[in-house]
């Protein structure tokens, strides 16, 4: 089942997600994909990993990390399915990232590689915007490149984890304006969930609603003002975002 | 005036402080300080500096940074004033960091330094402890060395603004079973709160409930179980904690 918080008619609901993205209100009412404002579907801490995928490390010529390379994203950049994310004036590159998030359903303190799954509320997808310019090595995952606002498309829902057979074995790909730009599988992380669970549960507790962002394969490209941009992770979920211009980004939060 | 957040008969309060620390709850009863569960004062994001203090940095045999150096710390290690830290087993360091925090009240976005006091809340004081063992380097604010559960003493309260005639000239101090073990002035911030606003609200919209953790002094040392440390911003307040073992921790977290 896919489960999704939206907004209508100017309040929150918790829903569920039936065929062609119909939306179903806990009264009952079915809405369509494009009567609703699609939120992220989860609101804790997001985990980040930087190079989990050994491909998209030699992109960025570093070498694959010896331990996970986690940093934390804040609420303030998350945003919802079909929303707008801007490309800040100014800035060299601005590149997505496709990935394949975990969403924590229950306290996780000291969890076994072989239990980690348990404690997942399930899956959903994010694509992990990075404006590249500012990354100015391997050890900074700098706010500048990863933090601003609504640059973290989160959604569009949560699957269950007994709805994805091996979340190990997922086909990742990114469109831009309906052109195939980035394509991997999630078999060539570094560091597969149980062991991020397993890892990041070994020092703190996951809260449920925290979630724990993958990381990205190869195959980053520039995005402009006007691209339509498409992540989609193979049985979770296909996560549709728009680029603006920073003017009118803010511009249109004004009027909201 | 100073503003808290209480624990009092199983249901949170936000309070105001009377003297000696006396508490009065919404209801007008008045409670003495050590009736009541001290909460952190805020709840949104911390931005925490590195090496925000240039004697700090040449201490750890670092050159300062030329642009603030920020990580982002999550709720879960939050922990209020009056309450317990833990110090994980087979660590070799385990260094208190006393801190100025700025707390956010209202929405901030391109703010400029001159009217930045305007978007706080007030300021705070946090003990920011460091398992000084896995910081590898310069560049990683490893979530294993400042994210653990509880091991950001924040508090005791927050006061206003116009309370604090000058938040670039207040004593910093630190002391570890009454020793006094820590002495540094905010003077000798490398960027103070008024550019760290400008700062991040450049290319982020800092949330009411934010806080801003500004850094610490020299004069490092490590704690053990046992230990009752602590931290005062002069003016603003003064935190104290104690430190337990990992095992005792974790049991009394079980209990409650």
């Amino acid at each position: 089942m896919k489960h999704a918080r939206i907004r209508f008619e100017g309040q929150n609901h918790a829903v569920t997600v039936e065929a062609h993205n119909a939306v179903r209100l806990a009264d009952g009412r079915l809405l369509t994909e494009d009567q609703v404002q699609w939120l992220p579907p989860a609101t804790g801490s997001m985990f980040a990993l930087g190079l989990n995928y050994a491909d998209h490390a030699a992109e960025l010529a570093f070498k694959p990390p010896t331990e996970p390379l986690v940093f934390i994203k804040s609420p303030g950049t998350y945003t919802g399915h079909n929303q707008e994310t801007w490309r800040p004036d100014n800035v060299a590159y601005m590149h997505y990232e496709c990935e394949l998030v975990a969403v924590i359903g229950k306290a996780a303190r000291n969890v076994k590689r072989e239990d980690a799954l348990g404690y997942l509320a399930g899956y959903t997808v994010c694509n992990d915007y990075a404006i590249r310019d500012y990354l100015e090595n391997y050890y900074r995952p700098n706010l500048r490149v990863k933090n601003r606002d609504a640059t973290t498309p989160v959604g569009p829902w949560i699957v269950d984890v007994t709805d994805v057979a091996d979340p190990s074995n997922l086909k990742l790909r990114t469109w831009i304006n309906g052109q195939l730009r980035q394509e991997g599988s999630t078999k060539d992380m570094i560091f597969d969930i149980p062991y991020l669970i397993e890892y990041l549960s070994s020092f703190m507790t996951l809260q449920p609603g925290d979630m724990i962002a993958t990381g990205t394969p190869e195959g980053l490209a520039d995005v402009v003002p006007g691209d339509e941009v498409i992540v989609e992770v193979e049985g979770v979920g296909r996560l549709v975002n728009h680029i603006v211009s920073e003017a009118e980004f803010f511009a249109s939060r004004k009027e909201a």
